[in-house]
């Protein structure tokens, strides 16, 4: 499908600007902001679970259109977010590269770690399409089963964060040997990021060609990198990637999501040509809405930690986050995915208090 | 030991201005900055890992004041750092408090977690001092060890991080149950946080009266922290164990170092009274001179992965740092930590620039 058609899809669906996320990209006054949750289906929800217990292997479930689709609706049946997110991985990419890739229960994605120059895989674009075409698929069905007022958001990892999952072979560690990597042998961790960067625009590409309507790049180890690292390998490809998405699709928002990026944020926003950055919890709402909303969306930033306790600070920090950041050109969000142990009310009652919110 | 005694002391040894590290904390002009390095002592020199050879249980070894002045002065002999800082860990506290911790080879400190109010224990200074009476020896021991223009630092975990290692169990967490327990019950975390703040304003008036010339206080785990939380759990509680220790000794200049912090590093400088703060390496160094320097000395920031890659940028970001830092009110350090598998001779690389450059 080619982005004139997706374009007009969406228009014979009342047109993009029917659509409350896609008007947070314009500067149209809006009477509250539109939301929807990082990891918003999940293991958090009971039905969730049930769809689980029948394809335990999650990259299997990944790649089995239907099951996408059914995950990715649950959530908006229980709280009708304003957008879609498609259900997928990042490791689906580093999978599909031709790097192993397993989830591990209770400890999460494990890869054959990438160790030298010399196991750089290339970007062969016919196996990358051969092997994500089910993620694709996934994309087109969800286009069709969500409702017209919502917004279909397509995404993929970042490839500084790719590039972290496959030397180390896992995330939550410092990333000791991809960043010395980077700084001993610059030139062949460079390959190595050109490789993701051409993956990631591709994927996107197709995901737009297929119904997403606005895409993120999710770049979670981005907090990890020194000044002259982060500028190299978060800001120089991000940069690159959405110039090719916007040569593709001019008219589809991206979203950024340099997580944990602390001050650089506001380098990341100025000189990546993103539409949209999303903020982790940590970013002070007044000094985001001050150094980064002047032509930037801002997406976030409530404590996924808050969604799991509760209680009045719940509803405080909701309309704390509403007053300072919103209604115009923000989008609600947590600052990081919902955490398997939230309580899904807790969920509802923060979708009640930011759709009953209104300008003040 | 009083204050005066202590102050007196570092006089007969040329006086506190001798000594490049204080002086970094004042208006006099330096030709180079100060330096020394986030745990310079330890297991990437071979002569320490000899010293431990005989204790290997790492909390006996900082309990004994012959061993811990021996591996605070191994880093001292090989690069005659501007200054020395106490050889000790930052779970002293929560142990002479009375929690177990365990140091377990390859995984870090272990701590039977703190699980409910009823757990919080009281700070009891008698038992606190008992306890600890090895640590102030060995402060007392290292003062008349060191060469007489080399500064001693002491230090002491803050109360967040603390907490954190408490109810966890463990660092390197998102910090799940610490942060939710201060959500739910903000009232009895108040109270394990009053009773941290108490023993490490107690802990670091007991190392400045045995001949601590400064102290740094660690918050390895503030950039967890959302802003509210980042407000109650770290600005409050170092403003308060300021405020004691200005009152118990006004000369002696103490350094924060909020890990992670990122765009909250300017509310910690402005709203704690501390006299310096460490940086880690995301911060930017052009922005922390412009945002964070008028009144306040800046302590880091290299990269601790670049001290083990090595190599061409190893040098270049050394002085790219000293140029936007240095060379007033600035102290030379790294980020964080020496790593474990550092080459001892980048360490001396480091030195070596530093100690050649000065001012353009």
């Amino acid at each position: 499908m080619s982005v004139a058609a997706s374009v007009e899809n969406t228009s014979q669906r009342g047109g993009p600007l029917s659509k409350r996320l896609l008007r947070a990209f314009t500067d149209e006054p809006a009477d509250r902001p539109p939301f929807w949750f990082l990891r918003q289906a999940g293991r958090y929800l009971p039905e969730y679970q049930r769809l689980r217990r029948g394809t335990p292997n999650f990259l299997s479930f990944c790649y089995t259109p239907e099951l996408c689709i059914e995950a990715a609706l649950q959530p908006l049946r229980r709280y009708g977010m304003d957008a879609s997110i498609l259900f997928s991985d990042i490791l689906v990419i580093p999978d599909a590269l031709g790097r192993s890739v397993r989830f591990v229960e209770g400890q999460g994605p494990v890869l054959e770690p990438l160790r030298d120059a010399g196991e750089i895989p290339t970007c062969d674009i016919a196996r990358l399409d051969d092997r994500l075409a089910p993620v694709y698929a996934a994309v087109s069905g969800l286009a069709k089963a969500i409702p017209g007022d919502t917004a279909l958001i397509g995404f993929a990892g970042a490839p500084w964060t790719l590039a972290l999952y496959m030397v180390e072979g896992q995330g939550g560690t410092a990333g000791e040997r991809a960043r010395s990597w980077a700084w001993r042998e610059p030139a062949s961790f460079a390959r190595l990021m050109s490789v993701l960067s051409d993956a990631v625009a591709h994927c996107l590409c197709r995901q737009i060609d297929h119904g997403a309507e606005a895409v993120q790049l999710f770049d979670s180890w981005a907090g990890l990198l020194p000044e002259t690292q982060f500028r190299e390998l978060v800001i120089a490809p991000t940069a690159t990637i959405v110039r090719r998405l916007k040569a593709h699709a001019p008219n589809v928002p991206i979203i950024g999501f340099p997580r944990a990026a602390g001050v650089l944020y506001e380098a990341y926003v100025r000189e990546t040509g993103i539409d949209a950055v999303g903020l982790d919890a940590g970013v002070p709402a007044d000094w985001a809405a001050s150094a980064l909303k002047p032509g930037c969306t801002l997406q976030g930033n409530l404590d996924n930690i808050l969604a799991v306790a509760g209680g009045a600070a719940l509803e405080s920090e909701t309309l704390r986050i509403l007053g300072t950041l919103g209604p115009d050109r923000f989008i609600f969000n947590l600052g990081h995915g919902v955490l398997p142990d939230t309580p899904p009310e807790h969920i509802g009652r923060i979708a009640e208090v930011v759709r009953n919110w209104s300008r003040p």
